[in-house]
């Protein structure tokens, strides 16, 4: 052990002391002064799974009493306009916007990730065909096939990162399907050296959801760019943990769900991103009625709806909706530099503790150390992973299992302390120490 | 007027003290007791909207408080499992399963009406190409193409109910065009005609949104199955009010929303039906993580599930979809066929009542007369009838406007009473009487 216990709980008082974004913590429901009658802890938990499910947001619990009691059962039918449910998916759409870059009119939120994939990709495949067939330069000619190949070429390879979230990748296969393209998984990384005159989309993912490793969102999307494809990221693991400045790079479609660093509760919507230059050409493979210029009309032909609202579908899930509205209320005032700059202040303080801890070797963590490649959380590849997990969370350190053998921790910049990292590693030492074990 | 107000009062008392379904008004929140202070009228409102957003179901408050404050709040991720979140979209498809006429294991809750559409009509159509490809006959050869004609011929065109709700119809066109069918809109009688041995799918509504018209689904289905095509039936509008005999009937699949008859909550998930036979072809356009054989083995390979949960896509939105399951608890010990024949004393009554009252030629039904092509709604050509709803709101008799000049009225069987119906006719007579107008 290179450091003390007593050495590093001092430090991480030092920097919750210190932390501009402590006052946050009190925004959600922990566990702080709870007797949790599973926990064997009279700290109460740590809770380090805010990347799978983001912990409730304080306010949720009485706003959503209001929207069932009052507008539901009160005003009912009238909500749809009175309450503003019908204009829900834009209006948190560019609540969501601000956290990753998009300006107004550019967010909807609705339906699940899974389902905005689709959206997506196969959106995104028919604006490259349409260019194609347009003659259309690609916006950088500066790399990638030169403009006699692009020109009018087919454009009918969609590429998708290798170690997806598996629903993208399935999805991706779906939309390639249906849209007569072939589907070639690539390392996130090579994808700007893989894109060709016949790529129509790469879609990647921001932070690899296993591995915690951060993609170039910049590099990769020019890459993209100047072999005239478009590109669709997936920013599940990022959204809400670091700055994604979607506008900024020029991103041509995204994706995301909310019940993670957004703590939007249990299969809260998604949100699709269509960039302002894409909409007119966005041409949804789901074109439901909620989508139509004129959805009250009840027109028998389908006209599309101009900007964001192009990408909404069927009637909007309106509990779940106006629960994470009130989930995202904890962002006001809370800039995405500030959080990412805690973000990796907690990931390279819980690598410090589980260096000083941990006997060596006994776990190796894949997350990358360059803060540049880093997300928000660290993954460690640990013999009897489950079984270690299992223990940490009877423990009340509460992480997630990735088979075969990760131990996954999200750090959460809104509502976790540096305490609870010392305490994380402390109890993982601990849990080690007693079930002996190698890397796997 | 042929009958005076206080006999058709006195008649709805006596109705309303026979009516077996009484005690469940109780388990609703409705405006009996209220001030409304948007109603000039002390008795509180007539809520006849049920078949656009159902009431709130008294259950449902205190449900989602806990689902909210204890499983989200406390328990976090591990109620995925602990709190059987996981597991919910089968659960609660069998309890609308039940409803439907459907045995446990073919009905999946989750996603917008919209996508499920989706998810029928491809499903569908791949289905009957399979069976086309594989030189299948048809499961009832009596009718429609000889078995020449179907064998191994090409099964390329749908069908659509051409007064269809809108989205029905846009999300059928999308189908069509991403599988290389054809659509053809026919109006919904006329389908047992028109399906041929092209065709792959029919979709059909089975009670139309508009006229509250109820459509002949056996004899459809089953002209629809003698001409070796798959029909898809859209429950939107009947599921909840009567009984549908999924299994009874043979339907291939169906799809349906649950914020109507079935109160589920403003934009509550939809669900989809896959009969058994069908389930191991069905292929779906959306294989999302949730429909995976092994979901959590992460593999990059789809493998679909056996089974309802083929029909799942993406993260289950667990707020609406518990909120659903509480708001189905009404159900318990209802058979549908006392919800049936409650919904036709209803709307009976309410066109007696409007015969009573309503000065002759002022508005006309345009819902037909005939029990058996009568869903549980009465809607009304008026002149004006844009300004007629928002009065009769105001006066608290809520239905809905359709345009361009139907005044809608749904009667939802489990909370509406023979008097409100009396009373909505009356507060229509006396709207009617102060605005001077024909029939358009």
């Amino acid at each position: 052990m290179s450091e003390p216990h007593a050495t590093l709980a001092e430090e991480a008082a030092k920097l919750d002391a210190a932390d501009e974004l402590r006052a946050k913590r009190a925004e959600f429901v922990l566990d702080d002064s709870d007797n949790d009658s599973d926990s064997d802890d009279s700290d109460g938990t740590v809770y380090l799974d805010g990347n799978s499910l983001g912990a409730l947001p304080a306010a949720v619990p009485a706003r959503l009493a209001d929207v069932i009691g009052r507008e539901w059962g009160r005003l009912r039918i009238r909500s749809w306009e009175e309450s503003g449910w019908w204009t829900a998916p834009e209006r948190i759409g560019d609540r969501i916007g601000r956290l990753v870059g998009a300006a107004p009119g550019q967010v909807v939120v609705g339906d699940s990730t899974s389902v905005n994939v689709f959206k997506a990709v196969v959106g995104a495949v028919r604006i490259a065909q349409a260019r194609a067939a347009a003659g259309e330069e690609p916006r950088d000619g500066t790399r990638g096939g030169s403009p006699e190949e692009s020109r009018g070429g087919t454009r009918d390879e969609i590429l998708v990162d290798e170690s997806t979230f598996p629903t993208d990748g399935y999805i991706a296969e779906s939309a390639a399907r249906m849209t007569g393209c072939t589907l070639r998984p690539v390392p996130a990384p090579d994808i700007a050296a893989a894109v060709g005159p016949r790529t129509a989309v790469a879609l990647v993912n921001h932070v690899d959801y296993r591995t915690g490793r951060l993609h170039d969102l910049p590099g990769t999307t020019a890459a993209v760019h100047a072999a005239g494809a478009l590109v669709v990221w997936d920013l599940c693991h990022s959204a809400g943990a670091l700055p994604v400045g979607l506008d900024a790079h020029g991103v041509d479609l995204a994706v995301g769900c909310t019940y993670k660093y957004l703590n939007g509760g249990p299969g809260s919507p998604a949100y699709l991103y269509v960039a302002r230059e894409h909409q007119p050409r966005f041409d949804s493979p789901l074109p439901g009625w909620n989508s139509h210029a004129d959805p009250f009309g009840m027109a028998p032909a389908y006209a599309p709806a101009d900007g964001a609202l192009r990408g909404r579908v069927g009637t909007p899930d309106i509990l779940s909706m106006l629960a994470l509205e009130a989930a995202l209320e904890v962002w006001d005032g809370v800039s995405p530099d500030a959080v990412r700059a805690k973000s990796l202040a907690l990931t390279d303080f819980f690598l410090r503790c589980v260096e000083a801890y941990v006997p060596a070797g006994r776990v190796e963590s894949v997350t990358p150390a360059a803060h540049q490649e880093r997300g928000s959380q660290v993954a460690l590849r640990c013999a009897d992973a489950g079984e270690v997990m299992a223990e940490l969370i009877r423990r009340g350190v509460v992480g997630d299992f990735r088979r075969p053998d990760i131990l996954r921790f999200g750090f959460t910049p809104l509502y976790t302390g540096f305490a609870d990292v010392e305490r994380a590693a402390r109890v993982l030492a601990a849990v080690l120490a007693e079930a002996p074990g190698e890397v796997a």
